[in-house]
């Protein structure tokens, strides 16, 4: 049996408790807050949707001590991920971490190195990564579809609504670059393939809402290996009659075609055949099973470098919009 | 009568002949090449099927001076098209210029030059603003449908097919910052009504089928007043089997909404209304025959403005392109 707690409540701790549903050999064993000021009432009613009774613990690192589980999520201010991480990583445990893993250079350096003195593994929540459009149009351009790939567009648009107080400043919050700005990062990276060599981004708290330094527009604007550019677009406009809370696309140009991933569908023209088609969709495959399956394997310690890569990705692009100028990698 | 002369058949020459059916007191009278090696053999087939029998000339400066028409179209190789411009600004006769209006900083102050010191009338042809969906999507920002302006994604895609020798020199083509991007960054500053203040870009010629120096891809990323950030993306990637030549897009995110044109659409989302509605077209209107309209109004002289800063924006985005610096206005 596979015991595995949860740490927060602020991030993405639905893809553990979904996820348990389909490991039979893993449960939830226990859960604390990660950040002050967190409650755990809401995991705790998913929990037990799930037919899961967990201990509740205010202090997270003694429920890692006493339970000594075998995985822990760690889902608090994210400002927070890295420390908490860390201390879980330190006990030998694996760590499934809300993206980004750390919100300062700092953090993130202490968090690498923690990870490479031990033996467990990390992995980020990307959760647009388990998303059927997303995994097939990487499955498409990594299998020739575009030719080779030259330009990429990528945006992430939210509703603000009212957020928690967290988002308001920086050092609990992180910035939109690193929250929303991740995802999208990620998909440059993981379905382009290149490496980031600079970036200039530029953002803004205008009309925030009285979110305090959340930043509501963001624009990073990468350079990648082989000439190939990439802009990432990030906003928290969409407005509350859309219909639905986000609006993902990332649209990838080829020597041979182009392939748009729009409203969850997969669109690609290519010099294969005439028009625009829409590609059958992949399965969902969700995060923390796949999380849970690769325990075991050789190769599972590839998901910490592209936690890694990712989130100083998005610090050099929080770092360049903060300055005013282009940071190389 | 209004006498009007064409001069060159590089760029869009079609809209005067277009244009010359809805106004009938224009008459095409002359017709030369404005470059090396150009023929005027497209332009005078097209003036017969009008009914209009222009007289060709070698020189067009010669016709210029023999004609001395009201109004003359320079549509040369576009690295010609300023000293063309000039030449018939100097001799007091309007000037309908294809965009870039110049392609040197140099071209560009001494064009400047002499229309601040005349009074002949200059606009560039933006073509995409005489589009229904430009048009509409401009009234609707400017009456305020997505709130104020915090965000803009613009795009233009094109098929490369095998482009005129012209096009493989940076002499003689510009650039695709300035021939392809001089259109979105026209939009950028038409629709969202902000100033330029710095520009990141980047371009590459990599696979460019023997196109020498044409830059297969460009991405612009301007900073305007207001902590407006604006992408522009620029690619001739568009395959042979797209179901059009080209494809332009812009998405304006707003304090109260989103607004689009993508396929020749216009699709809103703000707060005043639930989804996402496409929006009525206004009608095409001709650029040609509203230069020939606006020749006795008051105003008229806000064409060449907007030619001037369009034609700067886009050399600051290629000099920032070729030099990998930020550069500032």
């Amino acid at each position: 049996m596979i015991q595995v707690c949860i740490i927060g409540s602020s991030g993405h701790f639905g893809y553990v408790l979904d996820g348990l549903r389909e490991v039979p050999e893993a449960r939830l064993v226990g859960v604390a807050p990660g950040s002050p000021g967190e409650t755990m009432d809401k995991v705790l009613a998913g929990a037990s949707r799930l037919g899961a009774a967990p201990r509740l613990f205010d202090d997270c690192l003694d429920m890692l001590d006493e339970l000594r589980p075998d995985v822990a999520a760690v889902a608090c201010h994210f400002g927070d991920h890295a420390r908490v991480a860390a201390e879980v990583l330190k006990r030998g445990i694996h760590a499934f971490v809300e993206k980004p893993v750390a919100t300062t250079y700092s953090d993130l350096r202490m968090l690498r190195d923690v990870y490479a003195a031990g033996d467990a593994r990390l992995a980020a929540m990307f959760g647009s990564r388990q998303m059927p459009h997303f995994r097939t149009a990487r499955q498409a351009v990594r299998e020739g579809a575009v030719g080779d790939i030259r330009l990429i567009q990528a945006q992430k648009s939210y509703r603000l609504g009212s957020r928690d107080a967290f988002y308001r400043q920086r050092s609990s919050y992180g910035g939109t670059i690193p929250w929303v700005g991740s995802h999208a990062i990620d998909w440059v990276r993981w379905i382009g393939g290149e490496t980031f060599e600079s970036v200039l981004a530029m953002h803004s708290t205008r009309d925030n809402k009285d979110h305090g330094e959340l930043e509501t527009t963001a624009l990073c604007h990468f350079r990648m290996t082989n000439e190939v550019f990439a802009s990432v677009s990030l906003d928290y406009l969409r407005p509350p009659t859309a219909p639905s809370h986000g609006d993902d696309r990332i649209r990838i140009a080829g020597t041979e075609g182009v392939l748009e991933v729009r409203d969850g569908r997969v669109l690609l023209m290519n010099d294969r055949e005439p028009g625009i088609r829409e590609l059958p969709l992949l399965p969902k495959e969700d995060l923390f099973p796949a999380f849970i399956r690769q325990l075991d394997e050789e190769d599972g310690r590839v998901s910490a470098e592209d936690a890694f890569a990712v989130t100083e990705a998005c610090l050099k692009a929080r770092q360049s919009a903060d300055e005013g100028r282009q940071v190389l990698f």
